[in-house]
């Protein structure tokens, strides 16, 4: 473990906490006092800094803006019923950071500043943690090549940052999505499974388009029949038909390997249900459909948390659903959010206390 | 057409154009002494500005480094024979400009900023265009998202920027390519057309893994059976076989709509070849090179210009060629760089003179 010592810490003259409420505070608008920023140069991580919030000075050559080598990660934490902060499998998303980052051919983060820099940052801004419902403090991690020189290749340079933002609900109620059939999110041999930046900024025009037809989100189909279900939106997604949870796979690597989404199968599991990671068709959604037995669609994902579908479009055929008579994806989430808030005890092992 | 009061303009106190040599200058390293600058704000551009080259302070939420609004473009300026500049075909780069940008969802620029901004900064740094053979000023406008604040959505606020970077050859030597199998550039449905940043960071793995096995880079091929070719790293690709030049068409959306493709089309068919935009499968290339019928293989690009291309190697077979022998291609850079440097009439209406 990495000592205080390791890090150069600067502190906020003040704190700008008084200055705003924390309940129902809107998504990733406001940031807390301090940061924390490495960077990386001529092959290796210089010391990392936890400094007040503040711009950076980047130069216009700045290569990530021109040819996107840019990741990110989510992860929220929570007060526990005593107060203290605890982070929810933020291992996991070291993990999955570090792979979006071989993808796109940038240095790994070592462990001493990821976890540990997150550990100190959490510690000093555990006064910035959302004490309400459904809220909490959303950590983002990320890291983008600065080197300040135009020309297609790996930079030699990059600044990891973790910035903090105190939030309420993402997602607040059911969301009506739509089946996409002509844009495509990501195919087999991409980099649909990393968490770059260029994978959300892609998906905006489906999006837009969906909303103009009165949907929140589209649904992402395969890139090749657009038959098979991919991811919902920034979640990843899960059909109840019958006693049976299904989620895409995630072989095809087209799809975000979600914390959220493996955290869901494990309730599920422990709930009794059966869960598939398979294939599945739009078609066989239709048939469940039509036959009475697709009981719940909901979405999974660190900012969404657990999202329900009340509808879902496909061509002209609209599903409809009574969200109020579902209890399974309800009752996964009451499950998360009780270990997350520290209500039930957490026997995975998902928290990180701090 | 804009008038220079329409423009807020900050001269550089004093020039670095006396600290560099413009001769033999790497690609993309060297900025010149202006950067022109416009803000995208409240639905409307507000008044540009060229100023002084200078870092700019951006916020660590900036939107683009999270999630990829980010589009370029690549223009090279030459000095005619007596000396002036002209730039070539900037209104096809403006246009390509604006299709990324709505495939992004980000807002168009005006030809007022992006056209006229680009003649009053090429005008005030004409002293910084290469006179040398193989050498230009290159032009990067681009532009990003700037909303400060996390959440994947449309930013409501962008930045529009032009920078100059005096330039030498970049692909100097003829280069050996690697047919790729493995990694996908861009599916139908993507925005593989688009010139985003996201579609270069994704490129990086591919070519870093043909570097190691000794290849310059990749030859991208369709995503769904790794069968028909598409474009070869950051070039669009012709293949001469027989007396037909045959490039990939543009139908598909998943290769960049090339301005010096467009180019080599025309004076190709100008040169009394034929020029088919159509798939074209590895196996068709084999079987042409096996028959002897197989002639030249070469990429286009602003910054690649016109790049021979060697050796394709495509699973364990490798195709050689003895570029010395051939004419086609080194016809066409003949060509192209005698209308770019004022040697030959521009009958094409390519040129834009300041």
């Amino acid at each position: 473990m990495t000592a205080l010592e390791d890090f150069n810490i600067t502190k906020a003259e003040q704190s700008k906490l008084n200055e705003i409420s924390l309940e129902n505070i809107p998504f990733g608008k406001y940031f807390t006092d301090h940061m924390l920023e490495a960077d990386y140069e001529n092959g290796e991580w210089k010391t990392p800094r936890i400094l007040p919030y503040q711009p950076l000075q980047l130069d216009p050559s700045l290569a990530a803006l021109h040819y996107g080598q840019a990741i990110f990660e989510g992860i929220k934490a929570y007060k526990d019923a005593a107060g203290n902060p605890q982070i929810f499998r933020p291992y996991d998303n070291f993990r999955r950071f570090n792979i979006s980052a071989e993808r796109m051919q940038m240095p790994t983060v070592p462990e001493e500043i990821f976890m540990d820099g997150l550990r100190l940052l959490i510690d000093m801004e555990r006064n910035w943690i959302p004490a309400h419902e459904n809220h909490s403090l959303y950590i983002r991690p990320f890291m983008f090549s600065t080197d300040e020189a135009i020309g297609v290749r790996p930079s030699h340079k990059y600044k990891f940052l973790i910035i903090l933002s105190p939030t309420g609900p993402y997602y607040a109620t059911p969301m009506r999505i739509y089946v996409e059939e002509k844009y495509t999110r990501a195919v087999e041999g991409g980099y649909g499974f990393a968490k770059a930046a260029g994978n959300y900024g892609g998906s905006l025009l489906a999006s837009a388009e969906a909303n103009k037809k009165g949907y929140d989100q589209v649904l992402w189909m395969d890139a090749f029949e657009h038959k098979y279900v991919q991811e919902c939106g920034t979640m990843n997604v899960f059909f109840i038909i019958g006693k049976t949870a299904i989620t895409p796979g995630l072989e095809s690597g087209t799809i975000l390997d979600g914390v959220t989404r493996d955290s869901t199968i494990v309730l599920l599991k422990e709930m009794g249900y059966q869960v598939e990671e398979r294939d599945l068709s739009i078609d066989e959604i239709m048939n469940a459909y039509k036959a009475g037995s697709l009981n719940e669609i909901f979405g999974t994902g660190t900012a969404a948390t657990i999202s329900l579908i009340k509808e879902l479009k496909y061509k002209d055929y609209v599903m409809k659903f009574d969200v109020q008579k579902w209890n399974i994806a309800p009752e996964v989430k009451r499950r998360m959010d009780a270990i997350k808030y520290g209500l039930e005890q957490d026997t995975y092992g998902w928290l990180y206390k701090i």
